[in-house]
């Protein structure tokens, strides 16, 4: 890889905004720290938008869709058609994600990075065909140099393209059968732990099912002999298209100054891994919810992330970051509108 | 206490409505369950509801306001005058549920059954001066037979404003210097259980203000010699007006047909109080949220109830309830609007 645009500076938040935003916090009239985790989530916003009172009111979603060699091992409830079809779903406006983004006013793209049918052609969808799916990594490298690259670099170009687009909060999704097997993989390498313990039921596999997906993870880490401080060669040797994309486009929203709301366990490991790569980048990934797989508890520990929801979600498509969009709104509308006790009149507390 | 209109029917939810909203859950392009608990909540809602596909268009937010005599054994951090000053607050539009009834588009309406100041007069208030607050409860009872019966009628008419209005979902609000001690107290009696176990720092207390808080409870639980069987007696001797307000507005929502959304410590308690005198409520009761305060766990428990946020928060207002509106809203929306399998063409898993 000639050029590494992902080490270039991330912007760093404005600390004299979060100072304000801070005072008035303490201004507002209520008891301090009761609005809870919506306190510090003012603050942050308004660091990472550089004004006392941030508001959200654009917010752009991206849909990664791709494909995966490894589910010839048998490690997905679905068939991979599946991805293909969901393509459609997404930008016919059925899919969860579709009807969130148009709840929300929210912009929705889907990049289809690769999938199993190379001829696969939809109305509304960009079509990247960086390969029909990645190689089955139980066997070989899941992707090439060159694909690796094209792929941190649609996330990239995506990031950028809601940057134009004036957005306050970019979301990532995901969409790919077999995408929880290769994200345990790269989470594997990256935490340094056992596959069994990152590895789940993904969309819906049994028991023997969930173990079965864990030998293969652990005979392929086995494989590629893959270490924690080389966080690309995990991503090449057994992440996926979507996983990279999404990492570059939480790393180019971070240099450009768009805060990030992330999704659920596959969007936290392209955060971890973007975090790997550049870890100036953490500042401005916000971690929506802790999903119902049970190795995004391990993730968000690591990444230090406090997360806003805990529903039991596990659909991806960037829907859980989606669904805490309105915290962040009303978080934002209770710092900005609320009466300070002096405007109101209102006893604070003794000192 | 001569007419007990609580005790009377409440609505049914519609199991036919819930079992067609269960069917079309496993028909949307999902893997089943993956939507977490905003699936059973789209099913319960349809229930409440009496359709297939729910909506929430209309909120009713009613926030009920007591001063509370108690607050003379020095158990909070705030001096009651803040109780009339937050009304004026409410009606101003600067408190916290201001800002978000105004945001969710809710409707908003402030009760205030009696406060240290009599004469209290705001514009866009229903003052319906009970007394100057409660009485003492550490010395005496809190309040007389006639106070209670009032206080339960002041949100039974509440709620039935709401009815009229057209609300789809209520929500319950309180302010009232002093009010997580009545609670508190209430709560130990029906939970019975000590009253450390549920007795928090409320607004602010430090922990040596805890333990006297919790002292003050344990000894007008003796003095007034109550028990779990009798709810309201407990809420009569140690409860407060806006709490009873809250058990009376959740059991007429439950007699009429309209969903509640429970907000956090105090609410709940007004929400087992309501469970025990008419059982059949229950299933009108959403809860929104776990709060800060320590003891709202195991209340939740009692109540097996599945909050859907926990933020820290512990501003009461109504606040956590009206922060979980977009969610329910995302529910219904999702539940209405996602494509099924067979319109969007995607496979569903292999049975």
């Amino acid at each position: 890889m000639t050029q590494m645009w992902w080490r270039d500076a991330c912007q760093a938040p404005d600390t004299a905004a979060m100072d304000q935003a801070r005072a008035r916090q303490q201004q507002l009239t209520k008891p301090a720290g009761s609005l809870g985790q919506l306190e510090g989530l003012a603050v942050r916003l308004a660091g990472l938008q550089g004004c006392e009172r941030p508001r959200l009111t654009q917010v752009a979603i991206s849909i990664f869709a791709g494909d995966h060699g490894v589910v010839e091992e048998g490690i997905s409830a679905y068939p991979q058609a599946v991805t293909g079809q969901m393509l459609r779903n997404f930008v016919g406006g059925g899919a969860a994600i579709s009807v969130l983004a148009r709840e929300l006013g929210a912009s929705l793209e889907v990049v289809d990075l690769g999938t199993i049918d190379p001829a696969l052609e939809l109305p509304g969808v960009h079509h990247l065909r960086l390969g029909a799916g990645t190689a089955n990594f139980a066997r070989q490298s899941a992707m090439t140099d060159a694909q690796l690259a094209a792929a941190l670099q649609a996330g990239r170009d995506s990031a950028l393209r809601a940057v134009d687009a004036g957005a306050q909060l970019f979301i990532g999704g995901e969409m790919g059968i077999g995408n929880t097997t290769a994200a345990a993989a790269v989470a594997s390498v990256l935490l340094g732990c056992p596959a069994q313990e990152l590895t789940g039921p993904g969309t819906g596999l049994d028991p023997a099912g969930v173990r079965h997906k864990a030998e293969v993870i652990e005979r392929a880490l086995v494989l590629h002999a893959l270490r924690a401080d080389a966080p690309l060669q995990a991503l090449r040797c057994v992440g996926g298209f979507e996983i990279a994309a999404l990492a570059g486009a939480y790393l180019a929203c971070a240099q450009h100054g768009v805060a990030v709301l992330v999704d659920g366990f596959i969007c936290s490991v392209a955060a971890l891994v973007a975090a790997h790569l550049n870890p100036q980048c953490r500042a401005w990934l916000l971690f929506a919810h802790q999903g119902a797989e049970p190795g995004h508890k391990a993730l968000l520990a690591a990444l230090q992330a406090e997360p806003l929801l805990a529903l039991g979600l596990r659909l991806g498509e960037g829907s859980g970051a989606a669904l805490a969009v309105p915290l962040l709104r009303l978080a934002c509308a209770l710092h900005g509108q609320m009466a300070t006790f002096a405007e109101a009149a209102v006893a604070d507390r003794p000192a």
